[in-house]
């Protein structure tokens, strides 16, 4: 596929392509977090001499390659639009390579992520697709030079670890199971070899780096010592620290090449599915609310402003007020997926300024319960799903961040506390200074989290609704409880002891709106505000209510990962645009 | 549901509860585009002799009525949290009100579309549900005026249109089919009718206005003799012209009332849905690029800017940069579903300035066609199916705006041409003015329009690939063709002659990318563009390309609608960020 034109490296035949990248690559496994720094200075010795040893078999190599003519000079350098594999050759792809392919010629383009001499007639590499499939190649010599000499093998063997190769093999099986691959009752016999796109000399972050649990979350620059630490992550070895947040975003391609990167990325889609198809089949419909909007919702704060032609704009915080116009406008149920924005100077592992929203809206017939119990069951079809469909990517993103089993209720057992309950639960059975908790003020982060960790004690559940919050919690479009005007139709959903959704009842008569936005001491006729309100002037509206799911936190709660960036593709803080 | 305490209106014994709405709210059907002012005069006439007629009809009732004991009064009224149906009631819906229902006691919530008094002693309503699901509700007293008096009967037949009701009725099969209602085989013996949530006495726009074809798209104000007419527009009548677009989203919740709104909105759902599972099948991973981004892509112009803490950020006009990522982060096929901005001043029934983008991108194996064909492959499920899926929905579009049949090429026959071949045949077979246009220059939209007239003609399809744009119309990043260095590997696909996706091989080698940037006099150091070059020199990246479909564009085009902004949810334009 590369333009000739293009090529970085001169034909092999003349020097060898690719400088010999000095072990780089090899990919050590998940060791433990604890490992301790003795061990790993002992361990880069040893590897250090490894790599000297590996140098000089490739230099012997070179030595007496250049001494002999090049029989295979066809069969290996970088590839052009006019390279060709032999006409019969199978196109292979290793998930599903099987007992029909052994001694078959296949084609294979993958990743090389790790190539070593074996003496000066023999190399191995490890390539690699999407979804950590990986699989033993070997290169090796014959008497003829055909169609493997030993100038290719030692070009094959200096190939930088995560380029993108083309290789014709023969399937064969191993004497033993390759350990150090995900398929392992194979191995690939080399007889071509091609470079499709060259990966530089030296990795911003290698893979095995890429693949240990992250060290650190800031966005700050880490001070001048921790610089240098980070620049030795570039390292390889098994022994290496893992490296911080900051080095994974500078090198967001390796980063997104490690297998729990890739299993994140599929437990997220795999979420985002399951939430879509279950709302499907329960009758909602999908839409898309506008990022850009011409009023800041909820007063303004924490709302991004933008020069919008003659006027500002704002891009909106959540989807609320279109999915009530949804509704207002005849849907009976309806769902979106998609970025909703805050402008909030929040540094923590919680926060992003960019994130999910999954939204939904209902009417409702007879009670707000409806609601409560569409996202109750939405979300448990979510988590029990994911464990089947995900399981082997759970398993991976565990070997790497382990976590416990996140607990679900037994059907028909579900956790619904009123928040009341939850209060008195925490005062009763929390820690002293929560001895005091009142039912009328909202609870902070760390009075969740003591909640979680009871109600886990208690129920065995990790995933629990508190509903009834105090009106003073709530904003002023929730609808008070009509018998107890103290508390509200709205509830959250927590996951680990930390809100992942927040809903409830909305009101949907407009004298009884405006008289409560003027409790809540806002001017009914404000920006925004005025907008909302003549939704329901313009016709009459149902009952509804809804709640708005926050996908990054779904899956990092779930996964129990140190910090929802994590869970993010592209995570957006207050220092972060890029990439 | 409501709140007693929110009540707008009295108990029914004590006043009307409603204001006599006048005959607001007759749905007029759908008439030809071109009824004739006089016959519409002639109309009007007639409809306020049939009004003034109700009106008299209803004095009568309400003159005969205040004389006796209300018997039925615990029947009807403003719904109130304590308001009790008969217990052995079902509750149904319209769709699946089947022959198992006659007889029987049944309970509806629905919005009542028309209300009219025939007589003293019966009315005749609509009871409409999402996607214009429709029945005749009878209410007629008894002369013991119980379950229903003159009183109710009255009450009920002054319902405003547009207010939510809850309803107990009996099923009975009408003496002859109800032409007015889809559900024609079915009415309902009202005994029981409560105000759940009351319209307005004068709606902002008829549901009849609604639902006719949108007379004029301009975000401006209309001149002082035009707004007349819009106000005459919330009159009713099935002579009454088409109301304004400006209309349409001033009174957003008629807009979407309307069975027209819901079919595109339908169709839209749909087509995203037929997108995404044709993808996930053939192997692609959905993901979510970010809106906020550091640098502004391509240069900067048509960019939104916004403050972003200490900096500024940018809204992605293209998710391509993260598409790219995500194959050079070791993804073989990927696609994704959002929002793309462009900040451009243009004013046209074309043009928004956010829209949805389908975007993909995917590794090439031995040729860039293999992407052409996936998109063309989704492209054409999406419209085989669509007709199926939503027969009823895309019937209901055409009845309001009438459009030709789109045209597909039989399988196998699929239209794909050179650029070159493309100007080939507008300058031999193409309007006068294009007999000189060039190989070299883009084509302009009279170009494609004219060309898609002619591939119309010749071939017999509305949808065709434009292949092998010239090096001169496209960015940076396009491949050249190897063989052909005048020309790209791109190309644009088309629907009835406008374009609504494009896409290309891009350059997957950064010094060969560079070379090209330079060529196209960009600094490759500048701002977006050094990030997006640095992608390919972190590792190796494969061969891959891709394409962005508009989604808007796709469901206009295929309805052959007379702007795009019928077919978004929340258009926003230069001028319009509410609702």
């Amino acid at each position: 596929m590369a333009d000739p034109a293009a090529n970085a490296t001169p034909p092999p035949a003349e020097t060898p392509a690719a400088a010999p990248a000095a072990g780089v690559g090899e990919e050590g496994g998940i060791s433990k977090k604890a490992a301790k720094k003795a061990e790993a200075k002992a361990k880069k010795e040893a590897e250090k001499a490894r790599r000297a040893a590996e140098r000089a078999a490739a230099a012997a190599a070179s030595s007496s390659a250049a001494q002999a003519e090049d029989l295979a000079k066809d069969n290996y350098g970088q590839e052009t639009h006019e390279t060709k594999l032999s006409p019969d050759v199978i196109e292979i792809n290793l998930k599903t390579l099987g007992e029909e392919h052994v001694g078959k010629t296949v084609e294979l383009r993958a990743w090389l992520q790790n190539a070593r001499m074996q003496g000066a007639k023999m190399a191995f590499v490890e390539l690699r697709e999407e979804g950590n499939w990986s699989i033993q190649g070997v290169v090796a010599a014959n008497p003829e030079g055909t169609p493997v000499s030993r100038q290719m093998v030692k070009w094959v063997g200096a190939i930088n670890p995560e380029s993108f190769v083309v290789v014709e093999a023969k399937v064969q099986k191993p004497l033993e199971p390759v350990k150090s691959c995900r398929v392992s009752n194979y191995e690939l016999h080399i007889t071509k070899c091609f470079v499709h796109a060259a990966a530089p000399n030296v990795l911003g972050m290698t893979l095995a780096a890429a693949n240990r649990p992250i060290a650190n979350f800031s966005d700050e620059e880490p001070p001048v010592e921790q610089e240098v630490e980070k620049l030795s992550i570039a390292g390889e070895g098994p022994g290496i620290p893992a490296a911080t947040m900051l080095t994974h975003l500078d090198n967001i391609v390796m980063h997104k090449r490690s297998a729990v990167q890739q299993a994140i990325a599929d437990i997220r889609a795999e979420m985002k599915e399951l939430y879509r198809s279950y709302l499907r089949s329960h009758g909602f419909k999908e839409f898309e609310p506008p990022c850009l909007i011409g009023a800041a919702s909820e007063g303004g704060a924490n709302v991004f402003r933008l020069p919008y032609f003659e006027k500002d704009a704002y891009l909106a915080q959540s989807p609320q007020f279109y999915k009530q116009i949804e509704i207002a406008g005849g849907r009976k149920r309806v769902f979106s997926i998609g970025p909703v924005f805050r402008a909030e100077n929040s540094n923590t592992p919680r926060h992003m300024t960019e994130f999910t929203g999954l939204d939904m809206e209902m009417e409702i017939k007879k009670d707000y319960h409806e609601v409560v119990y569409m996202l109750e069951g939405v979300l448990l079809y979510m988590f029990r799903e994911i464990k089947e469909r995900c399981r082997d990517e759970i398993a991976l993103v565990r070997s790497v961040y382990p976590a416990e089993e996140f607990l679900l209720p037994e059907p028909g057992k579900e956790v619904r506390l009123t928040f009341a309950e939850g209060q008195k639960l925490l005062r009763e059975e929390g820690p002293e200074e929560f001895r005091n908790v009142s039912d009328d003020e909202d609870m902070s982060t760390p009075q969740e989290k003591a909640l979680g960790a009871i109600i886990r004690k208690k129920y065995n559940t990790d995933f629990y609704v508190l509903d009834k919050f105090p009106e003073g919690a709530r904003p002023f479009y929730a609808k008070e409880d009509p018998t107890n005007r103290k508390v509200t139709n709205a509830y959250d959903l927590f996951m680990r002891g930390q809100e992942i959704c927040s809903g409830g009842q909305r009101i949907n008569d407009p004298v009884e709106l405006e008289a409560r936005i003027r409790t809540k001491g806002i001017d009914p006729a404000s920006p925004g505000i005025k907008e909302y309100v003549d939704i329901f002037r313009q016709a009459g509206v149902p009952a509804h209510g809804g709640g708005g799911i926050g996908l990054d936190r779904v899956v990092a709660w779930y996964l129990n990962l140190p910090s929802v960036h994590l869970a993010a593709f592209y995570p957006r803080t207050p220092k972060r645009l890029l990439p």
